[in-house]
């Protein structure tokens, strides 16, 4: 069964099955996941700025969109889920039970979001936030891991439901716990990195590969203010993958200017 | 042969053997490809400003850089193939024999450039310049195209030796008559977008799918202002890829302050 995963994967991979898309205002990256033969697709974290590039790509390849995932509640910019479900006939959206936020579909430790023959793997992996998810490809060739982890870094714990212990437990047990060679496709990044691996993080990565207590000591002295989208409530993210707890916890909050997670 | 080339070239894109990198200012891809069993590497199109890191990620993966190459001599942005030189010994730059700049190695129709078990070919597309490479991957799964063709775009052809008839017969000959699957890396992109195919160009962009007299008409009529880095002589860019028939035509430029390309 792996060895006929892994084969479909590289076809995948070489006929295009998997797209990285990026918004510059916000660092994000989006990913398109494609069934190149039954034309089924799954979108990971889509932004708002973005929506007619990606309708359009998506109607260009001919491809069925099913569901649109959420790695997390993002505090540095606006899903478009919700503005998709309006445009795209049958679309379901999904984010993490644990994000308290609304969406059709609310997703737990291993469950399965299927596109024709492949699927991805739900691993839950808090610390950013608690709806933290990371979703794995069947063959374990790809993870997608939101602001869990990212290249040589990972996403501030200092704010919503932060916590730098859980981060770090999520990072070493679900993630350093994949193949070496499973590449790593993070929510952001700043300094024009596309794509790590597994090996490469557990060698280079500079937080995570220190001890725990050093990492709660780098992680609660990073001093960065808040993302400037953190207080933001229009009809688009009221309508779908909202997020209730990070919205009541920063209602007090009046502005901020930054980004969701560190540069360094 | 073909057979043997394309399971090199998908273990090589399961294994990282292909990076991406970006550099927002200019909005250019540098590609970076390697032979994951031998650690011989090439650089494409790599920049000024993002050089510590390409050589930061090049010593963390091992990897031991033979050929930088530039698809062409860029007005928006200067490379870093000189500066790199200095600090990577024995790296050889490589650049067309028509594009009028000093380099290690001068490129034409058909040359290889080897990297361990893999090589790149290189195809003659002027239009944007005189000596715009294609630099396409032994099995014809990877193509990258400069600013010869772009997604859903091309390179402007209204400065240096731009010639809007070359680069409608550049495009069509040598890069449409490539499989529909090929994979399409272009050296910029100015919405977020990173990869194309040969398919979806011949069928999606909206210049090149058009007469080559519609085609003509479109490019003499962007009315682009000049790239901004067009007059720039520094001791970098003298050193290695330099732009002497480019320097020579604009050195009556006083400024400028624009792209390399359009952006729809």
């Amino acid at each position: 069964l792996l060895s006929l995963c892994q084969k479909g994967f590289r076809q995948f991979l070489s006929q295009k099955g998997v797209l990285l898309l990026f918004e510059s205002e916000s660092s994000t990256y989006t990913y398109l996941l494609a069934d190149t033969n039954t034309k089924e697709a799954v979108i990971i974290d889509p932004v708002l700025e973005t929506i007619d590039r990606d309708l359009k790509l998506i109607k260009e390849l001919g491809l069925s969109l099913t569901v649109a995932v959420n790695t997390h509640c993002h505090a540095d910019h606006i899903t478009s889920t919700g503005l998709m479900k309006q445009r795209v006939a049958g679309l379901k959206s999904a984010i993490s039970k644990f994000s308290g936020a609304t969406a059709d579909i609310h997703l737990t430790e291993g469950d399965n979001i299927p596109f024709g023959r492949h699927s991805l793997t739900v691993k839950e992996t808090p610390g950013h936030t608690d709806g933290c998810i990371t979703l794995v490809t069947g063959d374990q060739s790809m993870a997608f891991t939101g602001d869990a982890l990212l290249i040589r870094g990972c996403g501030r714990t200092d704010f919503q439901q932060g916590c730098a212990k859980k981060l770090y437990h999520s990072v070493h047990e679900k993630i350093f716990t994949l193949p070496d060679e499973c590449l790593i496709y993070p929510a952001h990044d700043y300094l024009g990195q596309t794509v790590s691996t597994v090996g490469e993080e557990r060698k280079y990565n500079p937080r995570l590969t220190k001890s725990m207590e050093e990492f709660v000591e780098i992680m609660n002295n990073l001093n960065l203010p808040k993302p400037k989208k953190i207080g933001m409530k229009d009809s688009v993210q009221s309508h779908s993958a909202q997020c209730k707890l990070a919205r009541q916890k920063l209602s007090s909050l009046q502005h901020g200017n930054c980004l969701n997670a560190s540069r360094n």
